[in-house]
């Protein structure tokens, strides 16, 4: 089958073997699949995963053990868990150490002509939510992640660093619980849709003092973490919400002198997630920065370097 | 000036007299009244309280020793604070054992021609925001109260008994959260615009042995406060949002032996509600009932019992 291999580099294959089912697994054929930070890091060493690429993905069941799943359009959390250790069953199966992970650890992902996902892994994706906007249920459940962890208030001020495809996310799901939002970026020609759903968009420099109660820094870039850390106020909180290389350059006695509490987040819940989607309360079509059939993977690679969302299809 | 008074039973008055703005007071026209069912609970006796009946409202500040406000159109905090003593310098201002509440206790509310509030109290109306939907500010921020003491996760099922409308605006405040929603009431013919919204609506027998990790009462009555807390599971969460009379009729032993949280909250945050309205995230229009010109305020009372909201205009 056709498939987009990393091994050190990218490849597009035709010959790629399709993958075995597992006991409780189903074979699933991607109709449409996201480009994700994560998958870029990935190409430079992150994790040091080699395999087929791609985490973010709707797609179609096409064999499984428990017939009922077939035909169903779904789309599935990433963690394949083993459910029976002492960490999965106090609930926290997306940290079971056994686990494996769509296209970033010991799985391979779902840029291919089909890839293998435990049911457990799987959410039927409602008829009124298109392709389109069920593309984005994982990135949308990673910052839903912040509010299952944590306690956002509506009336705390809120500042999200990063204006990139992640941010986006995370704004339009805080903004949500009614506070105050602040998206501080450097693409002034992605305000508008924020903007027009009560975001404050600026540049950092034009915060000035300005100081909030809970920062995301969404940015992966040091820069922008200290941008974040900048703007958060004594006993506020500091969320991290992208994974980067390199040395933390966080001045941990001003955190501790500050009292300012640093939270981390990653995988979140589907099921809200689509729920979202369903009422159409998160914009997802103003992201779509491009679209590529899977064959083109490569070219799609390089155009989603710092843009918005690229989207691979089936052919 | 025109007002509708309490002292044991409802008047409506023509002669009484104008407030006397004390310092820091605004005095403010209302342009539209809400009817709520702590006004109509005022007519039983609720609180003692003799006075102007009233406390949502929408108007224009018509005097005010700071020039700035006057013109402004605003919405109004109803709990007149001290502002020194401890409980406010803590920031539970709504607590103030000093404060005075708008129409409830110890200071006259807002179903007159005018009335006073301090200008601490007041915030200004966002230009997009219609009179339709600035006069629902203060139960909304009643809903946010719920948000801002407590963590409701996107994950959690959440249960709104009573479909009145207090539970309008929770059930749609909470289901931005992405959580699992189902409201539980007694009126099949208020239900299309939750449905519409994503919320599952229902009679409580329909239920059978449903368990919610989070439960809101908001009936007012013992029968719906006894359907919340059968619907709430071990260890979950029953929050109480009305008041009302007579002796509780929870068991207190089995609330130990399952764990069960029993959380109150009462007033709310004005400036996310604002926000929420502004960001046209809470439907507000088909939840009005009627509106009555302030001369007709007692044939107004009449028909609020029971009913969606009433509404009174200013001449
Ligand atoms: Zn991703
Ligand atoms: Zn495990
Ligand atoms: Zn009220
Ligand atoms: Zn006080």
């Amino acid at each position: 089958m056709q498939a987009l291999i990393f091994d050190g580099e990218l490849h597009f294959r035709s010959d790629f073997p399709e993958p075995k089912l597992r006991p409780g697994e189903a074979l699933i054929r991607p109709q449409l699949v996201g480009i994700c930070n994560t998958d870029i890091e990935i190409t430079r060493g992150y994790m040091g995963f080699q395999g087929v690429l791609g985490h973010e993905f709707v797609g179609t069941v096409v064999a499984c053990a428990d017939q009922t799943w077939i035909g169903q359009r779904v789309v599935g959390e990433i963690n394949a868990a083993c459910l029976t250790c002492p960490t999965c069953l106090r609930g926290d199966y997306t940290h079971c150490p056994h686990r494996s992970t769509l296209g970033i650890f010991q799985r391979d992902g779902v840029m291919a002509e089909c890839f293998s996902l435990p049911i457990h892994c799987l959410h039927r994706v409602p008829p009124t939510v298109s392709n389109e906007a069920a593309v984005f249920t994982e990135p949308l459940a990673a910052a839903l992640a912040i509010l299952d962890l944590h306690h956002l208030r509506p009336s705390d001020r809120v500042a999200v660093v990063g204006d990139g495809k992640l941010g986006a996310m995370i704004v339009q799901t805080l903004r949500l619980s009614g506070a105050e939002m602040t998206l501080v970026g450097r693409h002034p020609e992605r305000w508008q849709l924020f903007q027009s759903q009560g975001i404050a968009c600026c540049h950092s420099d034009d915060l000035g003092q300005a100081q909030f109660d809970f920062v995301v820094d969404c940015t992966g870039q040091a820069a922008g973490l200290a941008t974040a850390r900048a703007l958060v106020r004594p006993r506020g909180r500091l969320l991290l919400k992208s994974t980067f290389h390199g040395p933390s350059q966080l001045n941990l006695t001003q955190l501790v002198i500050d009292e300012v509490l640093l939270l981390g987040s990653r995988c979140g819940p589907f099921a809200p997630a689509l729920r979202l989607l369903e009422r159409r309360l998160i914009e997802t079509e103003p992201l779509i920065h491009a679209r590529y059939p899977l064959a083109e993977a490569i070219s799609a690679f390089a155009a989603a370097h710092g843009a918005m969302k690229v989207l691979l299809e089936a052919i």
